[in-house]
């Protein structure tokens, strides 16, 4: 770990306390020369350290800044994010992941960018990244599943998705099949999985997550702004949540990345049921009737549930049921 | 299309009927002396080409070769093979067909390679793939299907290699589940499939085929030895199938590419059920009770039949039907 990945956990844990530039010293087995230059550059980050005679050193002001070194020791022995990476700026997290991959780097490796300059939904579609404005990242994983189970993945990302944005906003996110993230109906979030497989198994599994944090509705392309939502418009249109700014992307980030971590663990291994009944309870598709688009076929029909490999069963007015396993929703009702 | 496939097609057409140079000539749109280069290339290319005076040239014994050109002639205006290339030697055709899919190559682009030096089966088990003794080669394949129905592609091109094997050399091959290719219960080829995907959509499939033509018992590894064969050595034991010769590498590449060509199309269009029921005449696998390791599972039950996106289901001695996709079977009685 860095020292200022181990400075800044310290005086994250100190809270309000300060601490003497001789106690971190020891405390970090460094000079007090060295701590003083690095809480400089720190400064110059944009943290605001104060410093009061005799009492010493606390951060007044945490900055919404993506440290890779920081989130990473923030999620301890997780397995995703045991590598964090932050770019400045790339043309898609998801490709530089793959690139990744081919490369034979481990599972849980996770890209974040502060922009992408072809960020890409599902479908071929846009996503547009403005720098700062939110969470554009990919998680490499190597699942043990069956490729028919791979909708699994997509099931348990937007489970844990929806239950970091809960956690640290106090909003309601819902989802929209297969994996739209929504707040009070407009889409807030998405999810592209793309991988690398033979019949036999899945070889590997690009997650890509994007989350409008920061966007004010000018950052939406015209295209989208009537459906498209951020958890800064939503934390300050819900009077009475408590809240008014939106949380730190970089707490954010903490706490998506150990809810996908638990979520993961579960759908790999035998307990797909709990993050299954999770995103019932969240999913505003199931037990509508529904229109889908799935490649060149219409499906329409009841959206019963999902099954034990993440598919949604949709029930046809023949009584015959469906699989399907990707496809945009055209009209739900 | 070269002038030496159209020679060679000018002579496959005419078979034993001599040409003429000036006729050639002619019929070619080139000079004479144009012609009688070329065919003294075809010559040093292993074509016996006799030469009668006043009659003309006829190609006595055609070689073993595979000839791009030819072969993609020969194919007309097919999808699947399209484009076709023949390597010398190559590390593995699918990971050479996997790098021109990246860069955007056409579906329907197959490569041969006359040797690989890291040929792949399932399972990462290396295939070996000794120079001009077999057909080792991939297709590149842009389905649009959904990637629950990935399973169809291999169990359509089991059903072309079995077809193209029976019309070339009057052999009953049979197809174990997935898609080993068997004859008298050895096996002669196998299919790797491997994808790249996203839960919308399969962006594309690189179908390896691996086929034993013209192995004898010693071409091949001694850990399976006891259980692989080739075209050649089933052609000789097949005492009054009138044939004593395996067929060329080059007619039996144009057949299966033919057959894959028809497959592919009515695995991706509403015909899979006829490919389907094509499958389970030649499969030995449905109707049996089996033991399958697929990953780390093992199921164990009666091989019922496949379903609609070509999985086998399995029925397990509780009653629970299991779709699998992929695995081996490890008992089969």
């Amino acid at each position: 770990m860095s020292l200022d990945a181990q400075l800044l956990a310290t005086f994250r844990d100190a809270g309000e306390t300060p601490w003497t530039a001789t106690d971190l010293a020891d405390h970090l087995g460094v000079s007090r020369a060295t701590i003083t230059r690095h809480i400089d550059e720190l400064r110059q980050l944009g943290f605001e350290i104060e410093h009061q005679a005799h009492l010493g050193y606390r951060v007044a002001a945490w900055p919404d800044l993506l440290l890779a070194d920081d989130i990473q020791h923030r999620l301890g022995k997780a397995v995703i994010g045991r590598r964090v990476l932050v770019y400045a700026q790339t043309a898609s997290t998801n490709d530089l992941v793959e690139k990744l991959a081919l490369d034979g780097a481990a599972e849980g490796t996770v890209v974040f960018a502060e922009s992408q300059t072809r960020g890409r939904g599902r479908q071929g579609r846009a996503w547009a990244s403005p720098r700062g404005k939110g969470l554009w990242f990919s998680v490499l994983l190597r699942p043990k599943l069956p490729l028919n189970a791979a909708a699994r993945l997509t099931i348990a990302a937007s489970v844990a998705v929806a239950r970091a944005i809960r956690e640290q906003t106090g909003l309601s996110p819902g989802i929209k099949w297969p994996n739209d993230i929504l707040i009070a109906g407009r889409k807030c979030g998405g999810i592209l999985a793309e991988l690398r497989s033979d019949l036999d198994a899945i070889q590997f599994v690009v997650l890509g997550i994007g989350l409008d944090v920061n966007c004010d509705s000018g950052d939406f392309p015209p295209d989208v702004r009537r459906v498209a939502t951020s958890l800064k418009i939503e934390v300050a249109r819900a009077a009475g949540s408590g809240l008014n700014t939106p949380p730190s992307r970089a707490d954010l980030a903490v706490a998506l990345l150990r809810e996908l971590d638990r979520a993961y663990r579960l759908a790999c291994g035998d307990d797909f049921d709990a993050v299954r009944r999770e995103w019932g309870g969240l999913c505003s598709t199931l037990g509508k009737r529904v229109r889908l688009q799935a490649g060149p076929h219409r499906i329409e029909g009841h959206a019963q549930a999902l099954d034990e490999d993440g598919a949604l069963l949709v029930r046809r007015d023949n009584g015959r049921i469906e699989r399907v396993v990707g496809g945009d929703v055209v009209m739900e009702k």
